[in-house]
């Protein structure tokens, strides 16, 4: 069912990369022929996955943990790659030797979903049937789905049962959605700074950042393959939305408060549309980066997905019904100043697994940076995801931790 | 200097309208030939302000209330458009015979700043030099401009000192820099849901406004009316943007949840970029709308002076200093779910004026709407504003209150 097109990853001496480092990687892409049936009806006839692992999985094959990503990340989740010695992987604080996610025990897979544009089969993919890229015809996809072309995954590498899986954000959806639709496949499932389902206000922006996508006259309906084309100013204003929601008021203010950009010669404001405060030179170099490197059907995609995700939904609204089937012991942290998913919704999530008595640890992490936090390098917060590892590892007879490299130890 | 071109409000009779309204009004337009020197510098040759009052000037001329409007609003304060029977006033819940600006007693003044679209002089006007609209040859404005616009309307009124001056949010702080510009003429300064300047996180969000305006290509660098176009999808875009941050997450939560608009035949979503929320047809709604009667132009204006406003700027970001030569009593009043200018601002000022041994009554609303709730009729708030002006009317000796008509008698 499923083929390794580029071998493995490749590593070199601790000397030359930062100490706890998984050191220079490279993606593996592993062919799926059978047909994928998608949430919408659709079926995806076959597809690609990129995917790097660090570790080694033992010969028990007990101790894979599944990383799953957020809206604008992939497979790389740690290391430096092979191709780009500046393109560290996105939860290299979190993931390597020693660290909170030990790959001297662990073997973690990193995995890039369908429809991204970071190598896996996405938009921007060849169609089959017409010999040109996708564009607006790729299908509709939802949490679920990517669900299930990570299970066919697992299945790959020979892996009945996870150790963990772990995300943040729509990564920590995915992983709630594996400890439900595959109950028996997850020891420990690890969901950070997520949502059961989004609000009005989270749909609302995504719906913001995605009329200002179509409504870009180069998007030409999708296909802008076609044209040679990027509609590069909608998905910038997109992407500076969503670049607001993932920071806290505060620690905006805190980054650049209402600090002037090269003022006029006399200190005061030129008075004009170009870039007055650090804020907006700020959001516009992130708007403009983004467009030249991600793709806009995956961002429409990735959000319309985040829209869709609500696993209380088929079961009359109640979380804890949904939650009925779990086995997985849980632990879930939220972050004090995420306004985009507060630690509210994560509460629901904990309140939901109690009532079907799941064994939860719940962190809630008075960190300054608002949803992003979960992609830094917060003390605490790492402690506490290290010291849930340590159990799992204890419980799996997994070996000690390192003693000399622990970045807490 | 001034010269009227329409006479006056006219007033129908009470059966035809609601009890409490001021019934039809008309706008005065009011020309103001001496050009006026902005803060950037340019000069505006001379200009027109469109104008409603309510109520009678006193003998004395010491019961005028100037009532200052934020983004999307204009002189139409209150009553009934006499041109559109549909066209009530904006804060018609809160001004009228027998409200809590009462104009029985108070005669109020609804002025539409200059750089509006909605009768004012502003970039879709005739631009004297060119004979061709303004566009983006408009002078870049502050909220100390249009202060400076309207003390000139004070004038041509003959009022000396106002015996309030009153606004919710960008209005709010045209009340304050009166206050602080204008310290003679202003016997009470009512700033609602406000703020002392624009956090890092505000200004993002109008930078996200104006770029969606800018990269639109039907926007041709602000010259749009000579290529009959408007840029309608980025002002669209804009328009969403901005409501959101109107509205308290709570309060998207009640009104909008995650309830399906038109789901397919069997209750599921139709998995497309169509609407499948009601919160995504009500934002589409609004900004379509929007994008139909605003001006491009006046809303990248307006933005820009809000993110100007910082009274505290030229003392040394010290707000109690740039407040020590108000003369004015003070009103605040801020809402708790308001998270675009959360009552930690409208604190500021408060302890801002305390340092200042000013008066200063302030409220905390704790409403459910958000940022918008100074537009709604929440009675606790408007028995504040009502318990407020009528302090003002007794200092001022004004005649009592009628007793029939209060609407919280």
């Amino acid at each position: 069912m499923a083929k390794t097109s580029v071998p493995d990853i490749s590593s070199i001496s601790a000397t030359a990369v930062p100490l706890g480092s998984v050191g220079l990687v490279s993606p593996q892409f592993i062919t799926f022929d059978t047909p994928l049936r998608l949430t919408s009806g659709q079926v995806l006839p076959g597809y690609e996955l990129a995917v790097e692992t660090y570790g080694e999985l033992n010969a028990e094959r007990n101790n894979a943990v599944l990383i799953c990503h957020a809206l604008n990340a992939s497979h790389h989740v740690a290391g430096v790659s092979a191709s780009n010695p500046n393109d560290i992987g996105w939860w290299d604080n979190m993931v390597g030797p020693g660290k909170a996610v030990d790959t001297d025990r662990f073997f973690v897979i990193g995995v890039n979903n369908i429809g991204s544009c970071f190598g896996s089969t996405g938009p921007a993919s060849i169609n089959p049937e017409t010999g040109q890229p996708w564009g607006a015809d790729f299908p509709m996809l939802t949490v679920e789905d990517w669900v299930r072309a990570q299970a066919r995954l697992a299945d790959y590498f020979g892996i009945d049962k996870l150790a963990a899986v772990m995300g943040g954000s729509l990564g920590g959806m995915q992983a709630l959605s594996w400890a439900i639709t595959c109950p028996e496949r997850v020891g420990s499932c690890i969901v950070i700074a997520s949502t059961p389902r989004l609000s009005a206000q989270n749909i609302g922006f995504n719906e913001v950042a995605r009329r200002s996508i179509i409504s870009d006259p180069d998007f030409h309906g999708g296909n802008y393959y076609a044209h040679g084309l990027v509609p590069k100013h909608g998905l910038s204003v997109a992407r500076m939305v969503g670049h607001i929601t993932y920071l806290s008021d505060d620690d905006m203010a805190e980054k650049f408060g209402r600090t002037q950009r090269a003022p006029a010669d006399n200190g005061e404001f030129h008075y004009g549309y170009g870039v007055e405060f650090e804020v907006e030179s700020y959001l516009r170099y992130q708007g403009e980066k983004f467009s030249t490197y991600f793709d806009a059907n995956t961002y429409l995609l990735t959000t319309r997905a985040l829209d869709y995700f609500d696993p209380a939904r088929s079961h009359g609204g109640d979380l804890a019904r949904a939650l009925q089937g779990v086995k997985a012991d849980f632990l879930l942290v939220s972050f004090a100043t995420d306004w985009r998913f507060p630690p509210a919704r994560s509460r629901e999530i904990v309140r939901a697994l109690l009532k079907n008595n799941r064994a939860v640890t719940y962190a809630e992490i008075d960190a300054p940076h608002g949803h992003d936090a979960f992609l830094l390098d917060d003390a605490r917060y790492h402690a506490v995801v290290q010291g849930y590892y340590d159990r799992i590892a204890a419980k799996l007879g997994l070996p000690e931790r390192s003693q000399t490299q622990g970045v807490l130890a």
